[in-house]
């Protein structure tokens, strides 16, 4: 038996229910695949503020560093929104990344056969929509310095941010988002916004020249105000984007509402070395939390790019895709994407359907 | 009579063709409503650059400050797109915002019910969309400095820019946001991502304070990353929304195509005093230049919005909208909003037809 020691973030809201779910899942499917794992549960986010004082307690860091790979629910909920940026659930998670140093994050869109309906978008616009997108996670302005608060030559206040990157942070995300590309439909679409940004300028610049290495693989740009229409207008043209931080935060939630059910879909998060971080997409979903009503395949899935990406255990990542497609073909719907003619399901009823199903 | 001077600037691609038909728009509407029209036309972006071999001839600047109004048609083409960014047709649009210090960029996102099929969203989602965003258009990460590019402490090579916000840059353009608010639904939704960046921080916080002279105007804030999902998921939540330069550039795009017919679309940008700058939200086309293709009717309703904003002229602006809408109704279409059962014309042939609805 291969052994790992994974640790749970719950997080807030619904974190709890959705992990506990993905947890029995990765038991039952270990146990038939020849894995033990090791669970660890920590703190984070708004959880651990009201247990600790922080968002990101230094055990919870070093538990998820000594692990093989980390599974995190949601963070962040009402009670802590007006919080100052150090006591925020947010930076938790930021803090988490930036220490994992999990700078590539992956999120696929994918529009399943089944959930065709529960997009917004004409079904002909929706169907056969998959995409995977690859974001910059632990640079740009969300890192960058300076930051803060002060005043201007003229003696205005103000507020300031700073949006930059190196050249080395820029070619490993490249690399990352090359590679997805040419295990899948060998497109990569690389958005910035180039005609006004120096950084998105320097951002092209290299995506190109990393092309090089990847004459398989067929690049394009696009600048992210036309990258945010397309999407809308025809989202199948997209195999997998690469973008920077900001970028890829707008246009991969958009990219996921199109599919219409992100209480769907997964996300990984990778560095060079060191564990994983996966976690759903969707949030905490602070009005549901508590009624057995959170949609747990996201983070379902979540635990299969975990097997897949962070552990390469692909086997036992496909035994759950494969039984969570199961599920969805035997009727069984969470609230979020019901429609008439399924069995409407709570949290934990979902998460026995998929047991079954494995 | 009330006599007007009206900067033309018909740009790049499509831009003349739609200017011309606007022409005639303005100066048949302004003889039947006692209005004379000077108009001057002047070289910007590419035209501009192959003309005089800057993007924003200073003559051109000096006449667009003289006149009572600018009417932009829409500039860039591949030809100029490796230039290097003093030599970008896009900097001489940034140079024209900078140097009419039209700060405020209104950009309405409607679905017209004759155009409802046009959208790629279904027409119970789609129908009765009906926003204004209001984009912070002279501040923020396209005008912030430092930038450029450099090398960071670690002698890393870097391309950096800054997003940086004023008290009393962003207190004016809130005041824009809740007047405009206030003449709609009265409902503003100010979009940021102060869980992250302080120049939000600082946005969200002016934005509440200016609230206060508002009592009257509903307000709401929004992550960027939600508000790009609420857009897909249901556009018709939002009436008035307020946001910063790029999140603005991203968002009122994607908005747009939510129409489904951004060659629809207008946009009005305006400053404290001073000449206001009319542009159709639409891009220069190239593909489609000189090919009596375009459609016109975002520019001419740029016109109308010129007449409204610009000039005070609410009666000629609306004789504008009017034969607009009269024009569709008697099923008149250029291709990108073409459908079964109507009129497929060109360029040249949809301004006859609004002339003969004035
Ligand atoms: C919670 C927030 C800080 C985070 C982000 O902006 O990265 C979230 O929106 C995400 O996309 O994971
Ligand atoms: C052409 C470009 C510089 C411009 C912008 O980013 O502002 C355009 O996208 C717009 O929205 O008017």
């Amino acid at each position: 038996t291969r052994r790992y020691t994974i640790t749970l973030l719950p997080g807030d809201g619904i974190g709890p229910e959705v992990i506990s779910v993905a947890k029995n899942v990765l038991q039952l499917t270990g146990s038939l695949e020849g894995i033990e794992f090791g669970f660890k549960e920590m703190p984070v986010g708004g959880a651990a503020l009201d247990l600790t004082g922080v968002p990101l307690p230094e055990e919870t860091l070093l538990a998820a560093k000594q692990s093989d790979a980390v599974l995190l629910g949601a963070i962040g909920g009402y009670k802590w929104d007006e919080n100052q940026k150090h006591f925020k659930p947010e930076t938790g998670l930021l803090q988490l990344r930036e220490g994992l140093k999990v700078f590539a994050n992956l999120r696929p869109a994918c529009v399943l056969p089944q959930l065709v309906d529960a997009s917004t978008l004409k079904k002909e616009v929706a169907e056969g929509v998959d995409l995977m997108a690859v974001r910059e996670l632990t640079g740009g302005i969300y890192f960058g310095k300076p930051r803060g608060f002060g005043t201007n030559e003229n003696g205005d206040e103000i507020g300031f941010n700073t949006e930059v990157y190196a050249i080395y942070e820029i070619d490993r995300i490249a690399r990352v988002a090359f590679e997805t590309a040419r295990k899948r439909g060998r497109k990569l679409c690389s958005v910035d916004k180039a005609n006004v940004l120096e950084a998105s300028m320097l951002w092209r610049q290299r995506v190109m020249a990393i092309s090089s290495e990847y004459p398989d693989v067929e690049l394009s740009h696009m600048y992210v105000d036309n990258a945010a229409m397309q999407l809308v207008r025809n989202p199948k043209q997209f195999d997998t984007i690469i973008t920077n931080n900001i970028f890829g935060d707008i246009l991969s939630d958009e990219a996921s509402m199109i599919t219409g059910s992100i209480g769907m879909l997964p996300s990984a998060s990778l560095g060079e070395a060191g564990p994983g971080l996966f976690e759903p997409i969707h949030g905490s979903a602070p009005d549901i939390a508590g009624q057995d009503k959170a949609n747990p395949l996201a983070t379902v899935l979540s635990a299969a790019m975990l097997l897949k990406y962070g552990l390469g255990e692909e086997k036992a990542s496909q035994r759950i895709e494969t039984a969570v497609l199961d599920t969805l073909n035997r009727g069984f719907r969470t609230g979020d994407i019901y429609s008439e003619g399924n069995k409407l399901v709570g949290c934990k009823e979902m998460g026995k359907e998929v047991l079954n199903s494995i």
